[in-house]
């Protein structure tokens, strides 16, 4: 089958590789529909984290169950499925307390290369969640935000309490944070505040929800976010980005007792313990547990209440992978779906 | 009246100063029953930090009212009554929604210097709880507790989310981590674990209502956590330190999904962005809004459910203070309680 393979940063390419199959008794294999680039796929591209060798690139999917393991119960060839950047058990008690991307038997799906013909999903009965129905193909896009960028937005939007009375604002307009707009608006919030000095992803924050749109950075962002709340700060903030800059500009946003949900995998991060203390906000975030929200997203989604798809706004052949990293690199891309 | 000065790290002394006056309607003045020496006043008397010149000290007072300014109404003169840290004025947004000591009107307490026989309460309404009656002088050191100690470790149980089915870890046998024990099991906790190496503490920590001592600290500490937990760590941690290794003992013993509530005041503490990520932990801290608890924790006191006041291992007339500063600099005592 054709994959996508990262040799060094910046070179990318889409190679032979080897079929999946069937090594665990809860493995599946599946088809893939779609797939695409993600924000985080961009550090190694542009060397900020190392390319080891050429790696299998890829941990968004949706697609098509070819063939399941013989303990596999919840999926079967034919259906429609979505699963997560991590596999999970979805039984261990990490699991059931909501942590499926800290299950005790995680495994990183990055590492079996989702940007490719097909794909072998560990833990299937854990991972994957079927939609009712094979979907029209315009809703492939939707399902395929939920595996990663809509999910991660919505454990953002969660991790900051984004609720009814709230004013939340969102640091980063990359699909992730233009999704934790959209989430902290289907959960009620009655303000969110997208930062963003992007014309196109500000307009594609507005169609989601947002009510405001802060344009300054750093202090001066910090300081218009304050201005839009009596001088207090938001109640929930949500980090979209992953750098220092991003983390501070989202703590000192927040009012004492407020929250932040960081979800920007943190590079070059160090917070002062100091400040943080007297901050007095909730810190929350991480890998999202997608998986925990699936069954809610799919039925938004089927019914039509949202549409996460919009954030693709380029759409390439799994054979032109090189130009959709470079499209997101450059930005002239939010994010980039692969058609399989 | 006498008050205590530190005029440089370990110089200690009792001095004359100027009687405490009512400055604002707003203001009570108090004569102190006892005041008490913090853990967090032996950082400027070992020099971590700086000491800008003689300044008055002490933060933690309870005392009968002798005047009031023209605008107070809650307190009169006569009444017994608890104060904490921060003077907050009860009523503002920040306030009403439990983050007193980042009230936007708030006053540090240790500016007035509480280690003296007088002390001027400023946003007296906001600030002071009166008890029912001036109580038995047997109750004195538990209601001093209240004044700081006993809330700031009811403050870590809370943001560490102490409660039923729980278990709880505390790092720091000082007075506010063996109260933290305390809170934690007054919130229902199931099991709390006291890190302690030292016998007198440990012992206190039972007598609080720890189920488990664990004496090793750092990463063994760690260990030991995760071998008491299934591997997976506590549910809860109360972080009652602040320094860089309580700090990171703190988050490693927690879960995923779990809670750190923080308590000692962060000196030197820089956490590393990436590895709090991936700890998928929720961290929630800082300055105690002790004044939230003053309502529960008195009637707590006054019914003897609890006794805080246990924390006091030395006791001393407001003329040895230097001698209090020595013994718990010295780690002779857990905690010094001042007679005035």
């Amino acid at each position: 089958m054709r994959g996508v393979m990262m040799h060094a940063p910046g070179d990318i390419r889409v190679e032979q590789r080897a079929d999946p199959e069937i090594v665990a008794p809860t493995d599946a294999v599946i088809r893939l529909s779609a797939t695409c680039v993600c924000g985080s796929d961009l550090w190694p591209y542009r060397g900020i984290e190392p390319v080891e060798g050429p790696s299998p690139m890829g941990h968004e999917y949706v697609g098509v169950v070819e063939e399941t393991g013989s303990e596999v119960t919840s999926v079967r060839p034919g259906q429609f499925v979505i699963g997560s950047f991590f596999a999970s058990d979805n039984t261990c008690e990490i699991c059931r307390s909501g942590y499926q991307s800290s299950c005790v038997r995680r495994e990183l799906m990055g590492l079996y290369g989702a940007q490719a013909e097909r794909l072998r999903v560990p833990l299937a009965d854990g991972t994957l969640v079927a939609t009712p129905e094979v979907p029209p193909d315009d809703l492939v896009p939707a399902y395929l935000a939920a595996s990663d960028v809509l999910g991660t937005g919505w454990f953002g939007a969660l991790a900051a309490q984004a609720g009814p009375g709230k004013t939340v604002a969102v640091v980063g307009d990359g699909a992730v944070g233009l999704l934790a707009v959209l989430a902290a608006r289907q959960l009620g919030a009655e303000r969110v505040v997208a930062m963003s000095r992007h014309e196109p992803r500000q307009k594609l924050a507005l169609e989601f929800g947002a009510t405001d749109i802060v344009t300054e950075r750093g202090d001066e962002g910090v300081e218009r976010i304050k201005e839009l709340t009596g001088g207090l700060g938001a109640h929930s903030v949500v980090e979209a980005v992953g750098t220092q800059e991003s983390m501070l500009q989202a703590i000192r946003s927040t009012r004492p007792g407020g929250h932040v949900g960081y979800v920007g995998v943190a590079h070059g991060v160090a917070l002062d313990g100091q400040e943080l203390f007297f901050s007095h906000v909730h810190l929350h975030g991480g890998p999202a547990p997608v998986r925990a929200y699936l069954p809610e997203l799919i039925g938004l989604i089927r019914n039509r209440t949202i549409d996460p798809g919009k954030v693709f706004d380029l759409t390439l052949p799994l054979d032109e992978a090189a130009e959709a990293y470079r499209a997101m690199d450059e930005r002239r891309a939010i994010k980039a779906l692969l058609r399989v």
